[in-house]
């Protein structure tokens, strides 16, 4: 009964809700005509006065409409995202009205292949026509309409609950605020469009499927039982699986010798196919698996670019480290092209163990997403970074990229320009730059919780490695770029350097001065590596792995034919340039570059 | 007809032995027993008057006796490592006499589930006992016996294969010279398990599989194409399908809006299953998988350690990057813990695309390895590497690795000792403190040529890298270990370091002096990061990611409780030490240091 305490959104009930008529069928994109349409739906929490707090979840394969909650007081099971939607949870019922429906084609009360055919008063079978994740869409726009929904503050989904929530933000770019992507991808690989078709095979070959129409003798529960078990090996990752199960026998010490499931992790698919033969439908299986393999935005639009090209929403896309059905690399293309088509998104390939189940998983970092994001998007505008003292002491930079030089910077960018910050932190001086100059700013870090940092500051940032280049930004598609005590660090820093060059009219970097006075005379009498307060490690444990002076770098740029706008020598706390002999009084530097 | 060409074997018979007969059964490690047994074979090339030229190859899964050539000029398709096998090929069978039969259990003429039950006079079905890897590899001991084998210059297998190498070096310590494992693994993960359990029960639920005597009537052919097909997906990797099929449809511009297989991996995966049951007994897959999902050595024997206790092979063991089926670190595992018991081990993990099938599509790369192992193993000692001037050609050591301080750390090795070279190059070091100190040695290389010029050397060379420690390796299971001309280029020296110290009762290290002079200065009085002779590079290109002096090192091994027994400065290019000032005038510095 804890599920009807105040973590819970308590005893909820399915509606269902008739939203095409028989006589004014749905036109679906196979061509074929459907209706009538029932769509089963809950909601949890209220709508506001102003219409502007309503997030539709949308679910995956094997999900419904009962997100949260229990159905009944006997109900031994919560909804299937419990543990995320909830009073004070990461999709949070206090704050936001949230709607989930049970998807066309789907077998838990929404019309499917399950439901009666109207022509022939018997289930549909294999007679209900191929449905398309764009018309699983078509069906939820047309319940949030009768429910009176002016416009969702975000969409949200996971896997197959993910290409919905593309699919809604190109669909219906003014109704869509926000989008929040999860573990999904814009096209099924060929080794997971393998894995689906291996499991339709197993369905439409058992013996009791009988051509979809096996609603009156066995059902082809082998079928769905080994399409079932397929498809939980790729839910979980090779690591998350060892640590589960390893090589345990289930009740023995030693071998069986014979054909019996004896290894736990066989006894666990056994579980899970048996498990769902009783609650799910095998025609919903093959209809549900062939949309997904379906969806290809390249393929509709000519490129994912051109797919995001009108949508108008933010983007949140989140994938998690380990999951191997829908990678973490395929949504860093879907985040690429939204990035190339310079619309507002963030991205975090969260770590986890639990492949593409993490999801459902990892409710509390994924949970600080969310909730970050929405907050960011439902509050207006971006403040300076000084008036969010709670969240500067709780996201501290590392001391090694603490940046005096961010004050002059700051006073570099001109007024309403394009700023793209590399290694941004926590997102310190592109909030300031947004709040103080209106500057439409980008940020690109590494670090998972400096990432999460500015998606609650409500910037755009990208989880990226900066050494594997910006090959998704068109040349010169910001005004500035940012490399802020950074240069030194990367491995490749002719390759980086250039990178930036070229999708930057200007790159500001900033780098400590490896010919400082204090390091000539310590290399000079000492004889040894030298250790300032700028270059505060000893040699082992630096995260410099170059070393460069002002002159250097004037060679580097001579050499590469850049032209230095600005050289701007600074001390180690003072904003006043040094003027006499930089290269052996700055302790570091500040260069506003560009190249034709 | 070009199989029957001078690259093949030509034409090829399988022949037939009985090994066991019913009267004296052979007892299976199940407890059960067997008989009669007979065993399907093929031999290639000719035994040598000393009889130590004998090779003999375990056939994977889906494989059978019948390797290379073809079986009647009539034959489309030679055997099924015809790419490897055969004159001049990587296994030479101009050199070798080469030896492969059907394993027990299996299709294709040895005594499997499908021969006759002599007690009821009809297939064995079900009633054929549960094999296990060892019991396969009892068999082929019987024949090698049988044909007069006195002992094997190597057994060679991949996949199931690479578990029947292993077994063999485990049983017959003293029968194999060499033992080469490709693509294996000394236990199935979990998720290797899974997949196997969910193609068995594809099988064992068909409704045509009668309890195993399909045989007088239907056979349960879908159950094994879907085990099948499941089989094919994790032989192949995510690239590569991706390469192969991406979302090609096979015939069409559009989707069919049907349940028809249309995308081009989907009729690939038809038409394996298709041909495989046309060739293949589904009792077979049943008791060949369960033989591998049993293989565990690790249970067997306590440890890897302890399984590999007693074994007197040189061992060469082959993964592909791109394996996620039996994985590269799998093999690692076995690698170290081969390393840790002190047997002579060389490993590569060779990059490749093609998934779990590489050792079937990487006959050039695979080949080098193969035939410069057989070669090194057949042939007897290590000479001088000075004698191998074309070998030294052909793998050059780059030049920022170019060792002038080799003949030094030689004379610094005391004769019969052991060593481990760390980043070991072209094994050129290693070769000739073998050749010349009668040393046991061993090397660490990152580079797959040069693993391969190693391996083509005889040494006993692993391919790892050193950032990531040396944790098979117990405490000072080395006289020697040396790292030259590396610590300044490893991203966490004083990790690396202390990790030498443990496994090395002294450690030689030698890197180029930060605060020669010329380095003070051209910081000094240039004001740029130093450039020289022995620091060859600019700041942006340079290997060496971290700085050192004589004087910082002295420290660094101060701090870490670390003895300096030898500190040898040395100019570029002179073996004389430097006795004045040696941080001011030293290139480069040799240090034998050691930790209690």
């Amino acid at each position: 009964m804890a599920e009807t305490g105040k973590n819970s959104v308590g005893l909820v009930k399915t509606d269902k809700m008739r939203v095409i008529e028989q006589d004014k069928p749905l036109e679906l994109e196979s061509g074929k005509k459907l209706g009538p349409i029932d769509v089963a739906y809950e909601t949890y929490g209220k709508l506001n006065e102003a219409g502007d707090n309503a997030i539709l979840i949308c679910h995956a394969l094997s999900g419904n409409a009962h997100v949260a909650g229990v159905n009944s007081p006997e109900d031994k099971k919560p909804g299937w995202w419990n543990v995320m939607v909830g009073p004070g949870k990461g999709i949070d019922t206090n704050k936001y009205f949230v709607i989930c429906s049970n998807f066309l084609g789907g077998c838990s009360g929404t019309t499917g292949p399950r439901s009666v055919n109207p022509q022939t008063q018997k289930p549909y079978g294999l007679d209900f026509p191929i449905i398309t994740i764009a018309d699983m869409v078509k069906v939820q726009k047309l319940l949030a309409d009768k429910l009176g929904i002016k416009n969702l503050l975000s969409v949200i989904g996971g896997s197959i609950g993910g290409m919905q929530v593309l699919q809604w933000a190109i669909a219906y770019p003014d109704f869509v605020k926000s989008a929040i992507a999860i573990a999904t991808t814009t096209h099924l690989s060929a080794q997971s469009i393998a894995f689906d078709a291996v499991g339709r095979n197993a369905i439409l070959a058992d013996s009791n499927f009988a051509g979809g129409q096996y609603h009156t003798g066995k059902s082809p529960d082998m079928g769905l039982g080994i399409a079932r078990m397929i498809g939980h090996i790729t839910y979980l990752s090779e690591q998350g699986m060892r640590a589960k199960f390893g090589r345990e026998l289930r009740s023995a010490e030693s071998y069986s010798y014979d054909f019996n499931s004896e290894f736990a992790v066989e006894t666990y698919l056994d579980y899970q196919g048996q498990s769902f033969v009783e609650r799910f439908d095998a025609n919903s299986y093959l209809y549900i698996t062939k949309a997904a393999d379906y969806f290809d935005l390249e393929k509709e639009y000519g490129s994912l670019e051109k797919a995001f090209a009108e949508t108008k929403s933010r983007f949140l896309v989140i994938s998690f480290a380990s999951d191997w059905l829908f990678t973490p690399a395929q949504s860093k293309a879907m985040v690429d092209a939204l990035a190339a088509a310079n619309k507002p998104v963030s991205y975090c390939d969260i770590a986890s163990p639990y492949g593409h189940d993490a999801f459902l998983l990892e409710p509390e970092i994924l949970g600080s997403f969310l909730s970050g994001f929405l907050d960011a998007t439902h509050r207006p505008g971006i403040t300076r970074a000084t008036k969010h003292k709670t969240q500067k002491a709780k996201y501290k930079m590392p001391s090694s990229r603490a940046r005096v030089d961010y004050e002059l910077i700051e006073s570099l960018i001109k007024p309403n320009s394009t700023v793209l910050d590399i290694g941004c932190g926590n997102g310190e001086l592109l909030a300031n730059l947004t709040a103080d100059k209106n500057v439409k700013g980008r940020g690109i870090e590494f670090q998972q919780e400096l990432v999460l940092a500015c998606v609650n500051r409500g910037l755009s940032i990208i989880q990226h490695d900066i050494e594997l280049g910006l090959a998704n930004y068109a040349n010169k598609s910001f005004d500035y770029v940012i490399l802020s005590q950074t240069l030194q660090t990367v491995k490749e820093p002719k390759k980086v350097f250039k990178e930036l060059l070229r999708v930057g009219k200007k790159v500001i970097v900033s780098f400590p001065n490896f010919a400082h006075w204090q390091c000539r005379a310590q290399l000079l009498f000492l004889g040894k590596a030298p250790q300032t307060k700028q270059l505060h490690c000893k040699w082992h444990n630096s995260q410099n792995i170059h070393f460069l002076s002002i002159k250097d770098f004037d060679d580097f740029c001579a050499k590469l034919g850049v032209k230095v706008e600005e050289k701007i020598p600074l001390g180690k706390a003072r904003l006043k340039p040094i003027r006499f002999a930089p290269n052996f009084f700055a302790e570091q530097v500040i260069y506003v570059t560009r190249k034709d």
